[in-house]
């Protein structure tokens, strides 16, 4: 099964699948054990709530869920979870904003009677690291729904106690999500998380905060490529001005011009890190057709 | 009519209206003449295609859209176009990427055979204002659907070419966007686009860079409000690492507690605004729990 975002051709909101394995073969949710379908460098698309953990809340259109990692055999919590693996995934998929399939599993309060129930995308609203009860740290994510509490209700609760003549939502893949978040960190990795326009490093507490900025911009009207060679790492702000076409980047000898204190200046480029200039020179024939 | 965002309770991607007065009473599209239906302080929630304008575009999943004003009453462009009114609510509609409602008529290649058709979300990707064949200027915007051309092609022209009897996708209202542009908009215009932290005042071509960000976090798990008194005026830089817990405001004196460079100096303050302390609280606990 192919590890892809969003909605699932042919998989509409509400269907159930006898078993993981089925759900696995559906394309919502390949591992047939973890909870977490992910990767540590490009986030995660999937997850399924099948209990176990007593501090999970599970509001229907809310979840608040724990992460992976750290039990024994019985299930018990004996060492630490950290963020990595699933759980690396999970907070990447909070980081750059990635839709997150959920299904319920039949062992669970709001879950289907048999089988495993696929619920629809959710985003992660907020990632902690939090002691519980035993001195152990777990790994906690807060995943709010697309849909409202209302619709679910109607749609996955009521249908599957009355009966099965549900109102399909055929769903489909969401083409807006196409950014490789894999290529975002390398670039971000690249440059250590420092601007290459103003050189700052925004520290936060699990490491730093930057953008792997797009030249030429991904999608229509710009149909840019999501390729390292039209990247760069740059601070929020500075994204943000570029996005907003205040300044360019001279495509020659990659001086930035119309940027106020750094008129001149070059950006910083790794020897490692080919700029495409045919994207620079794209990005600059906007800045200079900008009217106000 | 409610002016809202998203899609509309009980209105299905596919359907169709007789007329614009009868798109404008199902909640989609209210103005019956206005292509735009927005306000210049929380954005355009809705537009209708229905023909006009040569150099438009319609790709179906991509549309190319001339913005409002500037014609005379044989429909001719005498004047330039600016960014008020409709066309400054799409603008917003860019700058807080918001979903906007797109109705196609009967007057356009792929519209309905008859009366007007609601075809989903689209949003927002580019925002330009360029200069025209006979000299004037005209506001054109870029908006991608969130769907795939496949889906949308078999959705919505398949369909009306052959019968009536689509796969019906009811539609639900999204419950993520909450946020009320126009308080942003306040708070932004309050403190002139400077950042309440480091006073930096980001140019852009159109007016100036900044963020209204919420203190305690809107939605799960933070059930922050959407008021004044929640939110500050942050550069993206400071807004991202407010957000990730690298700092937090001393609630009794507005210090600046764990930002390197700025520790111990306080942000300003309007006279004008009424911070409430217990959401800095609120925020400042999430720092000092911050596990790394």
């Amino acid at each position: 099964m192919p590890f892809k975002f969003g909605s699932i051709e042919g998989v509409a909101k509400g269907d159930t699948f006898p078993s993981r394995k089925s759900l696995g073969e559906s394309g919502v949710h390949a591992p047939i054990q973890a909870g977490i379908w992910g990767r540590e460098k490009e986030g995660a698309c999937s997850i399924v709530l099948s209990g176990g953990y007593e501090n999970d809340i599970d509001d229907l259109d809310y979840i608040k869920y724990t992460g992976e990692g750290g039990l024994d055999s019985r299930k018990k919590l004996v060492r630490n979870q950290e963020f990595t693996r699933g759980n690396r995934a999970l907070q990447l998929s909070f980081e750059y904003n990635l839709p997150v399939r959920v299904s319920r599993g039949y062992q669970i309060p709001n879950g289907p009677t048999e089988g495993y129930r696929y619920d629809g995308l959710y985003y992660v609203s907020f990632v902690e690291r939090v002691r519980v009860d035993n001195g152990f740290f777990i790994c906690r994510f807060h995943l709010q729904s697309e849909d409202s509490f209302a619709d679910l209700e109607k749609k996955l609760l009521k249908t599957f106690k009355e009966s099965y003549s549900i109102t399909r939502r055929v769903a489909t893949s969401i083409s807006r999500i196409e950014r490789n978040v894999a290529l975002a960190e390398k670039i971000k990795d690249l440059y250590q998380n420092r601007c290459q326009v103003c050189g700052v490093h925004l520290k936060k507490p699990s490491g730093a905060i930057s953008v792997g900025a797009h030249i030429r911009g991904l999608g229509k009207p710009h149909d840019g490529p999501d390729s390292i060679q039209n990247m760069m790492c740059l601070c929020p702000n500075h994204h943000a001005q570029f996005d907003a076409f205040t300044f360019y980047i001279e495509p020659n000898n990659f001086e930035i011009v119309g940027l106020e204190g750094y008129e001149g200046k070059k950006i910083k480029v790794s020897a490692r890190h080919k700029i495409d200039r045919s994207f620079l020179n794209y990005h600059k024939g906007l800045c200079l057709d900008v009217i106000t």
